[in-house]
């Protein structure tokens, strides 16, 4: 690791993200087609998104349970837009246990179908309502390019699944799903976001309206980070899930449904990474300290020095590691440096006279001297002041990249060199979205949220237009 | 729920599991046949497991990482008794984004060919080794007849792999996890297995030697609860995976594999239930105690009351839920009886006078009475002693299952009884085991590991024997 050329971030960014994943270890190319390996240097990413973000679903009543891999075809035909948005991605199975099969087998390409299958042969009155369930699963959606993180055939993601008695309590449901996603990103990943509603376009195959975090990559693309959808009665109907209400009459409940998928991790590496190779946050780096002893190996004393410093941040829950491998410093620095470890301590002769270490931070070279007597409190003290600098970076960046413009002119313009999100008033016509598409390659990603109602002229067709809409290329 | 019959323990073993199963909530058939659902009060047993087991790895150096569903054959195919063992089971994808594929796809049946193709690219140095990592994951091993959590087409599992440079240590780490899983069923699950070494018959396929956990069920039959396996280096060798020593000499790395299935949820199950339905031991229960008003509901002052003790029960990290539900008492009593809560606390207005809460445990139907001044430590202590009562009880009729038997006709007589587990000498010759399964349908489960070497004649054929070994019929 580390000896290899790293592709500069600032020259190409696909050649860097592609050798900083794969010589940093955090994923590698699976042998069949499109699926990918996550190495234990990647997985802890996703092993710490599943700790933070089950801790908020579960505060919340949501419980996790486990639906079947294989989907029986005949079940994702239920509901007309969801078999048609799928059925292109899908892997089949069609031989079990040497025979062929009567039914193939769709491997799972999202879990509505199967769910919601179940859960009307469960919930039949309206005390068994909210329903409220979650699960940890692999994905699989047929790709013929693979992109580590980003586009897999296989993929790992969380997908919530809620039915309630009332539409305004599903609309409810969707959206603190979708802030809970703009938390994780903004509090564990240092990504800011941006969250707001997506076109009828790119809606998700079923919905009646899908919600997205939106995130600004490096070079100037959006990538879509997180969704939530308010399905509406599209599948209650379509499953004839009905529950009797206080009444005693038969009702349909409205469902929602929200996944982060481990494409989000590739945001995450796009987003600090720089020409030394990855930045990982603090809160979510897998090492979050490495302690690197700059004498000669073998030395008892300096062996016993960072180890002690090792045992009491490890007590106050420090993710901590002691490189003690008899390579040179400039080599180890080299490679924990590509590998994004936000804080490096280094021991000396100096350092062990003076009862200090040297610190020095991933994210901006800045380096300075701890005491070895109040070491964890200064170590979190600097974390947390490099997790908010990279809170800071990325948002100040976000920023950079988002432009209002006016006139198609200058949107074409903008689309071809800087990129970037354009903020620009649409008549929320799917012809003129068609063909800006068409045209320029960009797709409105969303309406923000908290968009403002303002009077102007859509930037394709100039028609009266409401509001302005993010538009981008999609990564 | 709770309102159906449930078929009694005692008087068949198999109905009384399926109805427990389905009526308590745990799990539920899945549309494809052969498939099951987790719902959330069945996963959340499996994510105790995880929580315990991943303590237990990590601690070890074990790291964690996620490898690919989709296996090419070819891959399959590289250690013969591999190929051999898995690919009557397989389920095969052969369609993908619409198109046949040009070689056909296997749904990971076991991760040893996937696994070690990529750690054949990655290691290549003495330096780095031992490799440990483990996935949970999701496998696929075709069954015509489903038992829901003990035999079925998908199930989740973890799957530790390891890499060594010498026998020694690659034989010494698959029996520190042999002894994880039994040290995990003794004390989360309350459920003492025997621990020992299968016959070559019995073995992981591509295996050198197989140990396993083996329990006990209340008919007699034994589980396989858990299987590490010593690989030699017939993986190594099949993928060419080698390393160069310290010598600068190449060598194949001797390797090993351990898994624990959502299979052994159906163990847990079936050694504590009762006729009355399910009985956790409090260190695995979803819901360790339920709190039962049993005065009319709408009284303020018994929600005030039982509120506050959930606080200080929850605050001790205990699992606690109160049943507020507008039904009678003796309703929830059955309810929750049938799902297993290891403890119930009953408030009434005489407790509300006395300041206290009433106790009944499932496990012996023993009451007392608690002060709400320091209820928490009495829960924890009743909870404490419930979890001992629990592994007394099943160790006790694992001793009363457990038989010498030193003739033939002897060992016939008890496999169609009683059944258990026979010890009886062997003389390790595979005819007489096959003879044996043949005539009895009993086949080797192990031969304990800390098995004394005595001078015996072979069960069936008279022949010197040095072992006894464990006989049952398998689940």
């Amino acid at each position: 690791m580390g000896r290899q050329t790293l592709t500069p971030l600032s020259k190409n960014v696909s050649g860097w993200y592609n050798d900083v994943v794969l010589q940093s270890g955090l994923a590698d190319y699976g042998p069949a087609k499109g699926t990918m390996v996550f190495r234990p240097y990647g997985f802890a990413l996703w092993e710490k998104v599943q700790e933070v973000f089950n801790k908020a679903i579960k505060k919340k009543g949501v419980e996790n349970a486990y639906f079947p891999l294989f989907i029986p075809y005949s079940l994702l035909e239920k509901e007309a837009d969801h078999v048609e948005g799928f059925s292109p991605e899908l892997a089949l199975v069609t031989i079990g246990g040497g025979k062929k099969l009567q039914e193939k087998l769709a491997v799972r390409p999202t879990s509505e179908t199967i769910i919601y299958s179940m859960w009307k042969k469960w919930y039949q009155s309206w005390r068994d309502f909210p329903v409220l369930m979650n699960q940890w699963a692999n994905i699989v959606r047929w790709e013929k390019r693979t992109y580590l993180f980003l586009r897999t055939t296989e993929f790992l993601w969380q997908e919530g699944h809620t039915a309630h008695t009332t539409e305004k309590e599903a609309k409810e449901m969707s959206l603190w799903a979708l802030e809970e996603y703009r938390k994780l990103y903004e509090e564990l990943f240092a990504v800011p976001g941006i969250v707001g509603i997506k076109s009828a376009r790119e809606r998700f195959a079923g919905a009646m309206e899908t919600y997205s975090v939106e995130l600004m990559m490096p070079n100037g693309k959006a990538l879509q980070g997180a969704t939530s959808h308010e399905l509406g009665q599209n599948f209650s109907k379509a499953f004839d899930f009905t529950y009797q209400d206080k009444d005693g009459k038969s009702a349909y409940p409205w469902q929602t449904s929200w996944g982060l998928s481990t494409r989000s991790l590739g945001g995450l590496i796009l987003t600090h990474g720089d020409d030394k190779g990855l930045r990982f946050p603090p809160m979510i780096a897998p090492i979050q300290v490495v302690i690197v002893p700059i004498i000669g190996d073998g030395d008892s004393k300096v062996t016993e020095y960072v180890e002690k410093i090792q045992d009491v941040l490890l007590k106050q829950d420090v993710r901590v590691k002691i490189d003690e491998r008899d390579c040179s410093p400039g080599v180890k620095f080299n490679e924990w440096e590509l590998r994004g470890v936000p804080l490096r301590l280094e021991v000396g002769p100096k350092e062990i006279v003076e009862k200090t270490v040297t610190w020095i931070s991933r994210e901006d070279g800045e380096r300075g001297i701890f005491n070895v007597e109040d070491i964890s409190d200064q170590v979190k003290q600097q974390l947390s002041m490099i997790q908010k600098q990279m809170l800071k970076r990325a948002h100040k960046s976000l920023m950079a990249n988002t432009t209002e413009v006016n006139n198609y002119d200058e949107f074409k313009k903008k689309m071809k060199n800087s990129r970037g999100f354009l903020r620009a008033f649409w008549c929320e016509d799917k012809k003129c979205e068609e063909n800006i598409k068409n045209e320029t390659k960009a797709t409105t990603r969303v309406r923000l949220l908290n968009e403002k109602k303002e009077t102007g002229k859509c930037v394709y067709c100039g028609k009266k237009s409401s509001y302005r809409w993010n538009f981008a290329l999609a990564y």
